[in-house]
């Protein structure tokens, strides 16, 4: 069974599974494993993982609309090296204390592999779920899409020449620690009729919040906000455009609301948030520029 | 740097780490990273590995005299194979749901070793720290000790014996779920001075207790609550009562009250409560029958 039969299987198990995170009473929560080998390529610093990992769990809070409270780690690796260890610390702790957040720590254990559990919670009394989006609603992302791919390709760079690797690198890191949405998504909570991160991709975020909302997408490919460095590294246009619908791991918002609403989320928050489309009827299906968009995407690891 | 002085050199960096969980706001959250090698010895199901693994978690909600409100856990294994997958799942819900949390699922990962992180949430508005032991306070342990010690050598004597594996397995995994005590932890709450979960065995939890308290403890070894099935498994009375101290991993909660509460907290809960011997003196120590009781126990890996 793969990731995504084995999700499915959860779903059916568990009521709560099957949004961005569970939510209990006036809590939302999330957890998220992630680990070297699929999630941290050669050459992200201790530094930007502890961000990275803390921020993605912050952005499933951020997704929900909530509130952000809280964030732990759990942290794993062969040998505990002060350093890299404090490093951690310091880019979890940043990440939180950005969305106003608490780091309060977590566990360590010995393990063959780098790997980080990270849980977040956050509060809202009325969470936005993936279901809600309606028939002639616009749909916006937050930010910009592809910069965690072109993070990929300066740190598979700096692997090929190490000997321009430090500056290379620098920004492959810059590039892979990113701001949760929870300012963005606290504005849009209100207006939103569905919403939920682009961790896994534009496209697939799309096809998920079409089947939880028995809908389809309309979207127009000039629209989408194509982060500056993606053109930098990869001066094909139509590559630009696949990298940013299909690579995801951007961790910005995808989200539903009236297009009359635009103004006043514009007015609550300084992030970009930018309409790329519409919410259409289920049969027209899902489409970048009338053509079909299929549902690929990443797939954690 | 080994387990330990990782964790003192987060507990500088990090306020709010060296207690069973963080608090934020009216909320406990703490997270527990288990795996296979050093947690789950041959033979734990996967019913029993999701019971333990979440209970873990719940326990140390408990420590801190809160509510549990909900757990999380993240999945990661070589593959997910359905009935594991399931059985994980129903223990994690069926140790929730004995002391009133919900399990709201997760998070799944591919990962050479099956891995557990686990995170619980509570609540309270009164924690019960580690450091507040009071010379004159009795110290007591909930339920019996030595329960994982004798689960492990039941799983121990299956891989020996296979052909007898069967029913010493049965009661290993039996004996290895726990009741997380939540419910005793509520009714000793208001009158507990310190509260700190056994997990690393009663020895070292006294000396975390006496370390953060600045006391020290007089403990008279007939009152140490060792479960018939210690004796059972090992009919030396010396080595039973060093399994019960040392040994660890129960998940009992060691507690500091004044004496005349004792009546008050046994009529509010089911679980027994011993008073195992009484708070002293800081130059006084740490002794098991007027000798020195070691720093020693069970390090988590």
């Amino acid at each position: 069974m793969d990731e995504r039969a084995a999700l499915s299987l959860l779903a059916d198990e568990l009521e709560a599974v099957g949004d961005d995170t569970a939510v209990v009473e006036d809590l939302v929560i999330t957890t998220d494993m992630l680990h070297e080998e699929t999630d941290f390529p050669p050459g992200t610093s201790r530094y930007t993982a502890g961000w990275r990992a803390v921020g993605a769990s912050l952005s499933d809070v951020a997704a929900m609309g909530a509130r952000a409270s809280a964030a732990v780690a759990a942290y794993a690796a062969p040998e505990f090296d002060r350093e890299e260890l404090l490093a951690f610390v310091r880019g979890a702790r940043d990440v939180c204390n950005l969305v106003d957040a608490d780091y309060v720590g977590g566990d360590l254990d010995g393990h063959r592999e780098f790997t980080v559990t990270t849980t977040a919670i956050g509060r809202t009394d009325a969470p936005v779920f993936r279901d809600g989006a309606r028939v002639g609603d616009i749909v916006c992302v937050t930010g910009t899409l592809g910069r965690s791919a072109a993070a990929l390709e300066l740190f598979a760079r700096a692997t090929d020449s190490p000997e321009t690797a430090d500056p290379t690198l620098e920004r492959a890191n810059e590039l892979f620690r990113f701001e949760p949405r929870i300012n963005a998504g606290l504005a849009l909570a209100p207006h939103a009729s569905a919403m939920m991160d682009s961790s896994d991709g534009l496209a697939r975020s799309l096809h998920q919040l079409g089947e939880a909302g028995d809908c389809g997408f309309a979207i127009d490919s000039d629209r989408v906000p194509i982060d500056d460095v993606v053109r930098e590294i990869d001066d094909d246009e139509g590559h630009a455009l696949e990298l940013a619908t299909t690579f995801g791991e951007d961790f910005e918002l995808v989200v539903t609301l009236p297009e009359a609403a635009l103004a006043d989320v514009r007015s609550d928050t300084d992030v970009a948030v930018s309409p790329i489309g519409s919410v259409v009827e289920r049969e027209a299906g899902i489409t970048l520029d009338g053509k079909t968009l299929a549902d690929s995407g990443y797939t954690h690891g």
